[in-house]
């Protein structure tokens, strides 16, 4: 396994299963944006708080490769690195299966950021995340 | 069938059946909670307009009987009434399969008035419904 | 607090907010789901076993009280108890905030049991539940 | 706006939306997965008959781009192309907000062909597909 940022451990649910018992593509989305935020939580940054000073970290383009599904009530590895591409924030994040750590989604998450709905250069989230990049 | 003040088609969809290939019982409150928006917006009213002037309508209690289960893009009917009740206005809500008009679902929902985050009697409320009371 | 036979700790996650930073209705009956299949899986009961022999648990009503809403990224207790009722097995359920333990949500959920498609007097699943009621 | 093999009109509902009243990066990977089994429905496919025949159109790759957010009940329109690249099939799928026209997302949809469980060229569904490529 590569070296990341961070890393957590979540489980599917069978609501999020379709009829052929994997989960359904949209919800890795919904495991990438939680994982997002609970890094973001733990180094103390808070996205409310952000947006009530007027800055917005928002995702301008994702892609999502999918290599093994996931099934229902089981535990997977979340993981993410970030780095910096110009104006944008470059989440890395892939899914891998825990019990036997097979590589299940790789994303890449790209991010902007907005000052009073202007789209920046992203110093105001650079200086925030400096020591992450 | 019963007469309704208010009844929309709706088409179920692929991602919100489970493994047994029917709608998840969570999604059919997505159903009635639009068929609601959608009634109060043909009517003029607007949610969002009614909470920035401090009036909130909550949804207090629901209980939902299942009958018919839906597939993966099936056309059914949402259908609803409304009634007063003490300080609770209650949309009674059913969904049929077009199809055969079978009963799918039939919800009882109950709903209360909060003015500036306090409960009322529902008078605000019963004021702005009295043509549908 | 109530006794329960089953309780787990759960977290709340953003998407599942909406425009006014709370949860959605719905999504509460996920996580109620989602309690029920932990608290099968951890007694070794699984439904996709009971289904391939023939024997499905169906949630035929569910009601829900909406006490106090929770916000995103707050964690949880969602507790179980499980009681008979002729041919219902009712689940009685409850969601509390963890913080401050306010309840949240207090669900009761009426499941019946079909064997082969027919419903049943439940003896099948009485005599698989038999040390919890 | 481009000229498209198939397009449909659908409208955003509130649940979809979160805290910023905008609807979540997610839902619109449902938009577009009900786009696409609208679109194959009314060609007269089927998912089911193929997976019943041991034939399975797989997502392995998507890529969202994000223009524009909706917002609770506004009408889209969403658009879809087909074209083939190697085994590939790819759905070239634009999102409009109905109002202006203006683009909310563009996506690229890559898929591949399994047959009983085996990554193949392609060449079952290009047959079926053989009018549109």
């Amino acid at each position: 396994m590569k070296d990341y940022l961070y890393s957590i451990e979540m489980e599917t649910r069978d609501y999020e299963c379709d009829i052929q018992g994997i989960v359904n593509n949209a919800d890795y989305q919904h495991y990438l944006e939680a994982t997002r935020h609970k890094w973001l939580q733990q180094e103390g940054f808070s996205f409310r708080k952000w947006h009530d000073e007027g800055i917005d970290m928002v995702v301008s383009e994702i892609t999502l490769k999918y290599k093994t599904p996931l099934h229902g009530q089981e535990t997977f590895l979340s993981c993410l690195n970030l780095r910096r591409e110009g104006a944008r924030f470059i989440f890395d994040q892939d899914i891998y299966r825990k019990e036997d750590m097979k590589l299940c989604v790789s994303a890449t998450v790209s991010t902007v950021c907005m000052v009073h709905g202007r789209l920046t250069r992203g110093d105001e989230i650079a200086a925030l995340f400096s020591k992450y990049l």
